[in-house]
Parts: C-alpha cells; structure tokens; sequence
C-alpha cells in the first residue's frame, strides 16, 4: 500500500474532495498547513494573492518574517493499494492543475502496515 | 525505526495518551485532522453523531459538502523501534476499538534516518 | 528523494525558516501539533514551561491530564533531494539545539515519488 500526501491550495478542498469520491475514493484525512514553494514571494505579490483568497484575513505575525511569507494550505493523506496511485494523483492533479505556481505538489510514500482499529484487520508488506 | 500514524476519534484522545504511557511509549505527536473513512455518510446519520460528539458545535461550511461531511479526527504520530510496532498497535487498538465505523486506521510506514535535535545524536539505517 | 520531518519548538519557527532559505531550500510545510517527549512533565516544572514560552495562555482541558502533559510543538515538512538532506538536518538542528530536553526530533523518510500540480512534471524512485 502507499502513501499519497497532496499539498492543495485551500480553497480546492471541496473539489478535491468531490473528485476523490468520483475516483472511488472514499476515505481520506484533510489538514491545514502553513507552507511554501521554491519561488520567494514577491512583496508586490501579496496583494494579489489576498485578492485570490490566498491569505486568511485574520493572519497573525507568526504567519510573516522579513524574507518569507507562509501561505494557508492544505494537505490531503490517503493510504491506497498501489494499484490505485496512479487514479488518485490523476484525480488531484485534474482538479487542482491552474498551471500557475502555487497548486501544490503530491508525494506517494511507502506503507508498510496497515491495521483497520474496529476489528484490527490488517495487511502487511514484506520489506 | 518505523513510524506509526494512528487516525483516531478525538474523544479518544486522553485514553490513548494514557494507553502509551502505559505502554512504555512516552513520546509522540497528536494533531487535529478531517477525515472520512470508506462508509459515505447517510444525511439522517447525523444527528447520532452529533449526540455521540463527533462533529463541533463550530462547524463552518468548509466541513461541508453535498456528497460528503468530514469529521474531526486526531492523528497519533509516533517514531519507535522496530521491536516495539506491535505493542504499540496493541496498546492503540485496545483502547480504540468500539466494534463500530469510525474507528480508525493505523499505519506503519519506514524511518531511514532519526536524529536528536539537542545533541545531534543520529540512528540511521541502511536502504 | 527524501522527507524531512522536524519537530520543533514553536518560538523555533522563524529562525527555522530563516536558516533553510539561507541553506537553498524555500519549499516546506509547517504544522502545529501537540506533542511530549520521553521524559514525563513534572508537574513542578510546568512553572518554569510557561516562562519560557511553551504552553499557550489559552490552553484548554483538552492539553491536560492527569498523567502526562502535552506540549504545543511545529512540525516542519520538507521534501529533498537525497543530496540535500544532511545540509537540512544540519540547518534545522544548528539553530534549534538550545542542549535542553524539548529541543525536538528529525526524521527522515522515503519519498518514491513526487508530483508538481501544475503541470504534472513527476519524478519517480524504483523500489
């Protein structure tokens, strides 16, 4: 089984959720982070990015620093058979692509337990 | 070294703690998370979960959606011996387990590398 | 390609991000979570705890219990090149190691493969 981490933008969490029921998958945790990518903000930026929904207005000094600015996302984690990986990061990458920097990253991580707690069902890997 | 990750319901927050204490298993991270296992929910369900607590009385829309509601989860983020990832699952499972959906999953993933911050002092293992 | 995942302390976030920038690397995550280390709080030194910073003034019930005592922590995520992952744990670990317990934990795990969202350029690992 595999680990699938997608960093999302915050305001794609409904269609994400949306395309991952389509795609069959059902169950998943969502969390919020705070985060950045490779390219330094861009002071002049930020007005934009706030008019994109980008900032919360609420953000507090700990979100700021002189040199970077950290951004609200979000981060998906599934735990899928490998079989499905590839569906799961077609099905984000289709409804996330904006083709703009700032959409995200995903990476699928090796699983090698996994334990059901109701009933304490389990598959395991050889590793 | 191996990392366990422990989705769980967040009124079973206290007896996990207490359960890995018990365990010899001191160390570890909690954090809150969103999340749906495989069940889609049924609309009229919810107001038994609202009674057995699952859902905040703070809920805004972002929990919301047509097809789908997450709940609030609490995920367990633990980094042990190799030896000790049985006991731990145990020590989860038996506090966790109500025999109902919901009750959440476990997962086991690898660790290569495992360093103290205060004194540099490293496990590292080959790959 | 590797995860790095550091638990650090949460006054620690700014000089954090301020030495990976200066190390070359802006992309991360970052994440508040609750966490305790190995050894049990004595309840004595909780004075002490708050002086310095580390329990939130709001601290509800829900951080407390009879036993043990959690403490409000970050977790910063990183995702590397295999090269870069000494110069990371170096960076993080130079200036969050204060020599006292609490000063947090890094590990590092396997990332096989690895999506941008834009524009699905992928990098992918056999195993």
């Amino acid at each position: 089984m595999k680990e699938v981490m997608a960093i999302v933008r915050q305001n794609k969490v409904n269609v994400t959720k949306e395309a991952l029921a389509s795609a069959g998958i059902p169950a998943f945790t969502c969390r919020k982070v705070l985060g950045r990518g490779k390219k330094l903000i861009d002071m002049n930026l930020i007005t934009t990015i706030v008019e994109n929904g980008e900032l919360p207005l609420d953000s507090t000094g700990e979100h700021l620093s002189e040199t970077t600015r950290l951004i609200p996302k979000r981060v998906f984690t599934l735990v899928v058979e490998d079989a499905q990986v590839s569906k799961v990061v077609d099905a984000i990458m289709e409804v996330n692509s904006t083709d703009n920097p700032g959409d995200g990253k995903i990476f699928v991580l090796p699983i090698y337990e996994n334990y059901q707690v109701r009933n304490g069902e389990a598959t395991t890997e050889a590793y």
